[in-house]
């Protein structure tokens, strides 16, 4: 039995609620157990500078922790004057995941700004992150479609991620929270589309090692969280999830 | 009549919740109409360096708002590495006003953060901030005391904040929205404590002057909000109230 | 009597030395006590980027101090890259003060940039930098007006700036000097134009409070003192003082 | 057949230049084909604030590019003033991965920072630099073992990187350059002990995603290119070798 | 003649007014021609981290420059967020060349630290700030020794320095203002001891060069022009010039 | 004899390794004794913003160490966030050298940018640098106008540069390596052409002081060792030296 009474297979507790702050196209408010982010989605009408001219958009996404998100305060990274190696990461992570299931062509030279705010973390952020992320991102598109200010859909699947590692005991485990995060002596994250494709597939074993049926357990695990995270986006994106291959 | 149907003297609806977020000490999300901010108050056991060995503490502050807060999305302060003029003046006057009501003798060697991040914002952020840091800090204040962390305790009377302003008619109004903020010929911040004393004026008429008797008219709005304020703070932070002057 | 002398309205020894340095189109040395600053005024043909195109200009403000003006020498700001909040704070102010008085349709696409440099601190460099400022502007108008770079006198009225506090013993002083400054119960900065009215009103009491009657005398000191540092600044601007509204 | 005229499984050509540069305690320069990093490996007597006192090591690991190290010039990190998300993570790579085998309480209380310097890069820049840095720390433990500045050897295995890839045409490649790196629809990071147990796995399909097959492929191919990589460093560590498990 | 009527061997007007600013130990105004510097010497009880300990002192030296002390408003470097490559070159100069006079073991574990700002530049800052540098270094010596914290005289000898150059006909001329730093072929810095010894040397031809007889020529000219700067400061220092070799 | 058992006019040995990396359009390996600096030329099609549309090039200088280039490691400029005032002031001084023999009118609107990266230091990194800098210059020149991207040779004459100092027994030696460049009294860095020509010269005595006498030394030593190092740059460029004045 796991430290929250879990299941090896099961997920923490999964809410989404939609259009959490009123002024971006999209916003949600994902919580995964006691990790809460609220991922909002602005449109811009512009590209950055290496894509200009090129008739094609772009998804940038950006990431934070409020200061006392977690259990000790943190520093701000504005305050500290820059942006941690960890937050990058993550950044880029989100940003390259989401553009998997999106047409840039489709999109057009606009840019959609993913801000992925972590209120309260309890492990699995940048999963939380870009599972909510999607669906707010699939609304700024449905609303973009309404207001014709898009023509064409370009999302092309759904997408969502978890997390998954191997114990303390070397069992394979999904949806890790802090405490498991901390004692794991291997940590994956998996993205993965509506149709059972990886996107990302990102294992570490900082003070361990994994061999192939672990990480064969290990995915496997993953792609279960995941085909029901993906039940849960199409539920609170509603009617304009049948307009998303794999919804 | 203004904007959104108000009297000259009526606040904007006002909502406090309690424990919103579960690691810091204290916390509440705080709504002033559509502004929301997220209050926090986390005890550190130790103090800056210019205080150490004084036998005192601090209350430091930080303030920041979520990139779409705002009805046009703004760069985070992370990554252009600086944090603008703007952020620093209020942050400043968010510890310094709080900093007025707390015995910092009584506090002991340690820091209070209070950390105000605005997620939705329509006017007033920082006096909602304020007015909401003080709740978090009543309550973190409240659990160190009966963690016996804290000795005495070091509150000597309530705080809130509300804004004021000369519409654009030359008529003195009470707590501005974002669009009645925008058109005002004066703009003025009030901070008070639950006794009706001033702690902090900034009166600011940068396309227009105010005279006395304009003054006035906003000082007795601005006295008349905050003693309503003061109420709903009580309010939320319960029994505990009785134990601070003003309450 | 205070620490100098005074009488509770008195203000310190006032002098403006005109054309203290050489390029800028306008500047002074002001001395407020021991208190020195040099102002100046350039002006720049163009606009910053968030006004271009639209026919007016913009009154920039930068305001330090040597490392050494203080009693402690202080660490540059360039040096710690970074600009200090407090800086940030007076730079805003002084800027803010200075556009109510200049009609910016009538300067044309134009910045003049203020620089007020403190080479000398004994209290109060904020408001003689304000006082100081006003006429390295003057100056720098006339000059340009002279010389046909601008078609219109955009100067609409006097202004100047003075501090005024509650002592020790509760009393309402004018003109603080830093030893007054650093055990007054509240300060507070007035920024007021030649007819009379206010600009900014900004009082502090971090660690007091003060009540209706104290802001009451001390609004009435600031006025008087702000009357006479305008006789002072149009002393010193000679006949093109008549040109000015309040002069 | 491959833009080099290679083998599916086969790697660049390696050489491993033993003391490449004099100052630091062990120094390679590596090249894998057309990439060639100089990794360096300094032992310092002390470790990073958070570790102070636990009688452990570290292994900090920096990685940088010389400006014209690629086909574009690029702008130094310092003359930004800040390093790139990019290098960060390739940093916090490098350092995590040699950790794995690296006992750190036999280390004490020191640590071994490592510079990855890329002199000329043609793809795999960051497998090179952890199958090169692996070199460079076992020189510099071997002297630290010779001079009794160390007591035990902290070596638990040996450690290699290689990247694969899926190519334009579906199929698994081992070890790609940079041109076959910008045309692959799926590139993947692996690092692997001697023992032949995962350390890292890092796949990534920004415009394609791939199946459990094609992982499989690439998996397979990069164990087989990591155990000849680990062939050449035990053949460049010499003697030595035969200390450390999986040489 | 040169463009301002002078002899090529002729210094610009000098005036050194002593004590200009009342917090520094020591502190002057020098004006060499239109160039004007404030220089102030501040001694601080503590050494930078790596002399700790060793009984010994420090100089330090800073250099900046008010926005408008030139001709084209220069943007500020702590707005920069950085110190100019300029700057930190003529800062380290000064530093450099002081301590050459200085016996820092007679200093004992104190800094004295040297701020030279120029208020108006015409050409020659940095040499014009060494020159008043040295003054103010040795009014705060003179203290120092005077209220006995100090206990010997560290200054060894007496420093001064001046710019030569070739002008546009090939001719070598002493202490150049700014048009003629402008258009000469060669510049050079020479600073020196008043016993006549060089202690730094700095020719530059940036769209020239020059020739062994051209480089003799530039240092006689030097020697003269530093012969009489030292008459000056010798001048103005007073009494205490006796204490000092080469006064 | 000298700590190496060189005569006090003789250079180190002197190595340079012609393309040493393949992407820039020249480069070299240059090694002065054990100081070994990667020097690139990297022409661009463009200049800095303050040149655009005069029909002029530029030559921009980068210089920076490798953290082991030193027996003690360095911190790296990038992770410090800045820029030393060392690294600005040796990077200012390799441009503005190259510059005086290249005609940039001839060179029409491009910049080329030198990056002399040290990989191993043992003194006389900066003038090692200018040396090796002149042939990568010299060779991404002969390939501009092999491939007609250059119509016309810029470069005006040879450039090379070496060390001089006055040992700690008053004797002037040529070319210091590290040990003799810490414990000398004087350091003086030479620059000339091959006409014989000083570009630069800067004499430094931190802790000493130079005469009249001790310069002459010094200057002849310096011209004595640049022309043997203008003939080993001749013999690396092979025929074209013969197009380049004073090869």
């Amino acid at each position: 039995m796991r430290v929250d009474d879990r299941k090896p297979n099961e997920l923490r507790e999964i809410h989404i609620e939609k259009d959490y702050i009123k002024h971006p196209e999209g916003s949600v408010l994902i919580s995964v157990g006691d990790t809460k982010v609220i991922c909002s989605a602005s449109i811009e009408e512009r590209v950055p500078p290496f894509l200009r001219g090129q008739g094609k958009g772009w998804i940038a996404a950006e990431y934070a922790m409020l200061p006392r998100a977690t259990e000790q305060r943190n520093i701000r990274e504005s305050s500290k004057g820059k942006v941690a190696g960890r937050t990058m990461e993550i950044q880029r992570l989100i940003g390259r995941a989401l553009r998997t299931v999106v047409d840039l062509e489709a999109l057009g030279e606009r840019t959609v700004w993913i801000d992925c705010d972590v209120i309260q973390a309890d492990g699995g952020t940048r999963t939380a992150s870009i599972t909510g992320a999607f669906v707010a991102l699939s609304i700024a598109i449905e609303k973009g479609l309404a207001r014709k200010q898009l023509k064409k859909n370009p999302l092309t699947d759904f997408l969502a991620a978890t997390s998954v590692g191997i114990d303390s005991k070397g069992e394979a485990i999904l949806d890790l929270c802090y405490k498991e995060d901390s004692s794991a002596q291997v940590d994956m994250n998996i993205v993965m589309t509506g149709s059972g494709e990886f996107v990302e597939l990102q294992g570490t074993g900082e003070e361990a090692t994994f061999n192939m049926n672990q990480l064969n357990d290990m995915l496997s695990l993953g792609k279960e969280g995941i085909e029901q995270l993906i039940v849960k986006q199409a539920d609170v994106i509603g009617e304009f999830a049948s307009k998303i291959k794999g919804g």
